[in-house]
């Protein structure tokens, strides 16, 4: 199997998209962001990578707060929109009309649109170079009661999406279960001991 | 929209399924890792985040090296056993028949059957409770032959997994694209300025 040298890239999949909020001087403001993960478990961590000079990162060095949205591919336009212009020269919330709401933090908004809510407080901000990794604490999480199946987030009733860079900048949808986790693998285990 | 506190949890969509690997006292293992996102654009860096008493960290602080390595859903038993079995206990590499190769740095084993493999220097490491967020230096990225279309990255090619935690965890592939992105959300550009 050839292999091709590409240089140093950021080329995993896949990536989240994800809507990062803040009150930026007070007022709701929100940006499309691919690049976050899980950092930790116990307490529960994100990590999201952000360019400084970004209008929403102002928000969340004057509020030490941030929200991360899950948004369906209902969403997806609005989604988009939030990734293209900047909250300095456009009130996205009401471009998208979002409904905000706040949780237990005072300071970081939520939209009632995305399934699923996470309010965040900055524990660390790394930074890397272009960007700035931000470690939130996530404080509470949110999902909409429609997402649910017996009580149960239901990954077929969020409907989230996934941003993908190569070989097109492009939205792509979750595709079917392939396999159990910690499951299908069980098979090698007793090749191994056998 | 009804909405439903959960209490803090690390609930975001999509989430990577990668195989991380590391020399451990000089032979390579490799873990099933969710719990990574992109960390810096330039220079390139991402964030995994580990419990520290896994086998793979050993490795990871003997050398300051890691690799990432997006397997495809063929590797996808291969990819589960690596993240049920422990490499204090079994040789993973004999078990699931990987091919091992190295690139730039010598102590960051690559899998050549997945089609993206990263190699990476370890920068920080942040102990952040249960996991320890490893930010990783990307220094050479790797792409099999056959999952280039034009020379770029094919992801119908590389046929990447999502691990999905909720209702079940499980392995979900790839679906369709929903829209191009940067594009998509032009028409609210317009509905603004309007």
């Amino acid at each position: 199997m050839a292999k091709i040298m590409m240089g140093p890239r950021t080329l995993i999949y896949p990536m989240p998209a994800l809507l990062i909020g803040a009150n930026v001087d007070d007022k709701p403001n929100f940006m499309a962001a691919a690049w976050c993960g899980i950092a930790n478990g116990q307490p529960p961590m994100i990590s999201v990578g952000i360019q400084p000079h970004r209008y929403t990162y102002k928000g969340i060095k004057q509020n030490l707060t941030f929200s991360a949205n899950v948004p369906s591919v209902d969403l997806i336009r609005e989604t988009d929109y939030c990734g293209i212009v900047s909250g300095s020269k456009a009130d996205k919330v009401e471009v998208c009309q979002f409904k905000v709401f706040y949780g237990k933090l005072s300071t970081a908004p939520l939209i009632e649109q995305c399934p699923i809510n996470l309010e965040c407080e900055v524990l660390h901000i790394l930074k890397l170079g272009s960007h700035s990794l931000i470690i939130g604490r996530i404080e509470e999480t949110y999902i909409s009661e429609s997402c649910l199946t017996d009580g149960r987030p239901d990954v077929d009733k969020v409907k989230p999406l996934i941003y993908t860079p190569e070989p097109a900048r492009q939205y792509n949808v979750f595709g079917e279960v392939a396999a159990k986790a910690f499951s299908i693998g069980r098979g090698l285990v007793k090749e191994d001991s056998g």
